[in-house]
């Protein structure tokens, strides 16, 4: 490999390293119910389609609703890994694994919700990183009490 | 760091992302029954090791193998992680963590069988970027429904 | 980015790989009972807090408290992902999400006692490369059998 074509894959590298960052914080600040963090994550008029039928419009729009079935939690932990980049310019794609835990309140018995699905994003390149213009999360398999994520 | 050593770690970077995303290409072929893209997952002599005493000779062995298992199902995730790389020149072991999840149709009760295990592999640099030469599947664990990946 | 702008990205990035692999190498070590390679993950003077409120101090301490809990197992798997790391010259933080499996003996009942949660680390560069200084594991659920990992 000589100097220009190192120097390529290497600009290659560092936006995919970029990429993925901007997917694991939305997972840090959704478990930390953080939700101002998510603002480093999408644009203002991000859409995104979480699991159901429903389109939600602009970050305002997904911010309430993962905060809605998160904030009642004694605890959550979306792990994500096998993540798979594709850099065009200033988009990208990007695609990963979920396995999404829900730890219920002492309250609520205690018990456990998991998701397992996918992600997968059309990314853009802003002046302050790259963010989620759109998500989608397809459902794998769920075990456990629904009821935890279901507003009361 | 002086120059001549940051290029030589960058060169190491760059072969072990290679190789760990010739491992998540292998995650996304299998979960999308898209077996043609095993072509750039392993080498046409590849040999592996599924989990039992029987090594698959031949990359068509081995997608028949995976194929046979993974396509009467709703849906699979081959999570993986934990990844440990030693690349030397032109060959290289990779190993990594796995966790499978197999969800059965409607059909077949909808249940869910979970492999737990690692893989171990040897990979080789080719004209077409890193290859599978021969992948050993050690399971650690297993739960729930096995009859989902038996052959009917 | 210039050329400058680029080697200091690079340097970030090697240096939160580098990071990202000691984390790795403790769970191969935890998981194949190599616990001298521990040596290799921890500064002698090493202090962590592993789930309870022990603070354990130094790492033969740390590693007598893994080797206790998992000699006995038929085998473990320490999954980690989400890797988040911030440098800050020759120390940095580190955490990063944990899916701990233990699988219990034949004789134990062959369970599992599955342990979820997050390591929070303070990491610092050694001449050696880095090292972890101190390792916060915080449980945020636990399923199955948890007399597989209490010493008889």
């Amino acid at each position: 490999m000589d100097s220009d074509d190192l120097n390529t894959v290497h600009h290659r590298v560092v936006d995919e390293q970029a990429i993925i960052d901007t997917a694991i914080r939305y997972t840090w600040a959704l478990d930390e119910n953080d939700w101002a963090r998510l603002d480093d994550v999408f644009v203002p008029d991000a859409t995104a389609r979480l699991g159901d039928d429903v389109t939600l419009e602009g970050r305002d729009s997904i911010v309430g609703k993962c905060s809605g079935a998160l904030s009642p939690l004694a605890a959550s932990q979306h792990l994500v890994g096998n993540h798979h980049v594709v850099v065009d310019g200033d988009t990208a794609t990007h695609r990963c694994y979920l396995q999404a835990q829900h730890v219920g309140t002492k309250d609520a018995g205690g018990g456990l919700w998991m998701v397992g699905g996918r992600y997968e994003d059309r990314m853009v390149r802003t002046d302050d990183g790259w963010r989620i213009q759109h998500r989608d999360l397809t459902v794998m398999w769920t075990e456990g009490d629904r009821s935890l994520v279901i507003p009361k």
